[in-house]
């Protein structure tokens, strides 16, 4: 266990800036940096420089670049770039950052403590809540039926697809859902929805709402052909997504992906999950 | 008990042409008219004076008028005026409508068979269902915080209340209702929500998100000041509604009317609630 | 609105005992007679004649008399009858009972306050829930089967129908409810069950486990013969109940009566409930 | 993939009698041996050698032996040793059994195909069902209190902790759970439950209803103290369970173990578990 008490937030979207205030309603001191469009932030790399020197931790953003290059900082005009500059003025700090991997390879970081709150299992779970509220919406939002009587299948078990069914369930859906393993299966037996297993969603008949999780090609042009002729489609997994969305536009089905709902849907409660995860970080490193 | 079948569905919204389809897998013979935007309709008033003499019954739109003068007819460019002229077209018809007692005041109905859709208590409890899940659509998107965990007050246990409330617990909110008579009360406890009188909301805490169902003045400055400082207000009560809108504005309140949930968020269950209300009335008539 | 402060809790079971130490605990002064096998309580019927007059109220117990003529003391030695030097006992004071209509026809009534909480409303909402659980759990017992499953029926959709199928509901089972009115059908389907007329329950397939809540033979042979040969029937409705026992016998069908649940299966429940319902009797009557 | 037809189904419970029924039904040629109070079986011990000859399978009971002696065999007046005699007789069949390693002790199994269902992951997950319903009969039958609204702690987020916790939780308790790793303890929370850690139990205040799931000293005198003191404790752990008796006779608390729930309180289902895991297996080996 160590202790934060300074802490700089450097850009990212609206869940570094409830992070912020999270934490300072925790007592903690607060700097932004390259959030100036939504928070009242350090202007310029200059004086991100000096808030850094004054923090003992830093907190970058989700996700930590979307290109590679520069860090994501989509409510700043100040563009930072990820090298070995930015790399020496956090030496010292402990730095909370979504991705520790991508960030080591753009510079020395071996006198950072560098913690990757993305890796961490709890945050992973937290994070299905708002997840499967965002498509339940999503699903309200773009058909033409309630989800109360409707056919939907959940394809894959993970923790998005366990909290999905549950909660379409709970809302009066006739629910299958998808899984591999015998014990997965009667897992979903056990919880009272429909089991079929994944290599057999094709022969399981046709639903109104079909939400993938599963990040490899499940639903190809012909399981679409079979089970989704008159459904909304909705693809959940990570690109490159497990639907094949031109199949879809061929076949007049109407799909889309649906991705990263935590911080769109309620960024605040993302927000507060990552700062539960820092302080799970927190407690148990032992430095 | 009667018979239908051949209708003519006139006016209105996709629930009239989705309502239309439905009669026809029925097997029903069905025109269109005043719906040419969206379906294959007659193309004009004297085109439609012939479909409905051979047509036994015409199922007009929800709501009937917008203006008390002209039928309601978004999806078409012809005007139709309920008028004496128009009710002489009905003779001897079926009349399925939404609102028998302003049809009526437009004209001579005693040779009209009118049956008012709307009044059926089972399509109002029906009617909740999309009403609700449109309100839940609506909270996820206007909320930056999960409805998970989220402290939620329904105001008014009536239909709406009774559906919101319980889906709103399966989604893992915290559910406040509000009520007057003590057992309205006892059934929210039963239910497993914190019961509230409706005139005793302002003492009861503040919460994240308000959903009125009372259709008179319960959230005026005081109320709202008390209760709603940081909360999202949605108004599910027709015209007027309950809530002071105006001292939203000047308080920095959110807050926001959503009406008419079920023709806008699942018009094609909507056609089947309404379908499934014309056959019960079918049903129960002996003429 | 009137007080009570003195209150003297006369016969019946445990739920009486429980009763007097919630009101205890409340700060009110009370004494116990006709309890002596479960709690201190005035010896006999003389020590009983002054503790009343000691109190402003008494609490007589549900239900007031198993034999219309004595007390229901099934936890006393002491006979009480209820006649004029009963009723005289009780000249000024307020009384709560179970049945007031019995009482008063056992003496002079008119100079004492007599309240019914068995005719309350919401003393039969909150019931529902100890009544539905005793269900479940004899349905648990009784069965080789799990609810988790099982195809229920419940016949009728009053309190306890309601409670009912919604707790069988979220424990997996797959429930159909009867109700005879369209509006309470439409309320079944949007709770999530099937609906059936209850006049049609015997064209409605077979069941595992049938709840009866209705208090007229809906149960008789051939409704039985076609839709419980396999299934075990339990009567939730008061005497003479909904099914012909006799029947079950010769059908070789297991079939049981489960009455005054609350105050078996739950009795200190059962007794926070009264107290609540007197309360409410206490707050609303203005004497 | 293989196949089993033949099928000699020896000694058990009224488990055992289901699944040969079950079997049955799906048209497997079935004898029974060593369950003669129960199903026609076979009538000694030569009778079974006979049986077993003539089968492809064999189906021992679960358990699989009481004293690690004889098979258990609670309906049949047979004695069945487990020995070198009785590997012998299984000779090149299939042979499912409860606890495969207890088995191969016994004889010479090298030239028996035997197949442990207990070990199989679907079985314990889909055995959770009975389980929690027997769980939450005991609850009710055991308290005076109705689950609902009462405060009850879950000890273990494993199998039956998840669906318990689901359970009583649909049933309106107020529920905590307790685990060790932070993931499990999100998941607790997503699910709307209250988490705690394990090592935290004694501080989490005080509950209604205790149900253990863990099979170490979770609830020693220290810990029952500060959290039973007017609870009702029920251990689900296997022998030697987490709870101790002895402390909770001391305190007067009212404690005890339920187990073998699936095979008391469903067996008819417990069979249908079994006999699904059978075909799993018959399914996946390739031998």
């Amino acid at each position: 266990m160590f202790n934060i008490e300074k802490i700089c937030v450097i850009g990212g979207d609206r869940r570094q800036v409830y992070l912020g205030e999270l934490l300072s309603a925790d007592g903690k001191f607060v700097t932004f940096c390259a959030l100036e469009k939504c928070a009242e932030a350090a202007p310029d790399y200059s004086s991100m420089r000096i808030a850094i020197s004054k923090c003992d931790s830093v907190i970058l953003p989700m996700p930590l670049s979307k290109d590679g290059i520069t860090l994501n900082t989509p409510l700043s005009d100040t563009e930072i770039t990820l090298n070995e500059e930015f790399a020496e003025m956090l030496r010292g700090k402990r730095v909370f950052c979504a991705n520790s991997a991508q960030l080591k390879k753009t510079g020395d970081y071996s006198d950072v403590f560098v913690y990757d709150y993305l890796a961490r299992e709890e945050l992973a779970v937290e994070n299905a809540v708002p997840t499967a509220e965002g498509a339940i919406a999503a699903a309200i939002d773009n058909t033409d039926i309630t989800l109360h009587s409707s056919r939907c299948l959940v394809a894959g078990f993970g923790r998005i697809g366990k909290l999905l069914a549950r909660e379409l369930n709970a809302l009066g859906a006739d629910v299958t859902v998808s899984a591999r393993k015998p014990h997965d299966l009667a897992w979903i037996s056990s919880c009272g929805y429909t089991a079929v297993k994944t290599n057999e969603i094709s022969e399981s008949g046709s639903y109104d709402i079909i939400f993938n999780t599963i990040p490899s090609m499940i639903f190809d042009r012909d399981v679409l052909s079979r089970t989704a002729a008159n459904a909304v489609v909705i693809d959940l997994a990570s690109k490159p997504g497990g639907i094949d969305l031109e199949a879809c536009k061929d076949l007049g089905i109407k799909a889309f992906a649906a991705l990263s709902l935590p911080g769109k849907t309620a960024p605040r409660t993302a927000a507060r999950i990552i700062k539960d995860t820092i302080y799970n970080i927190v407690r148990e490193v032992h430095p």
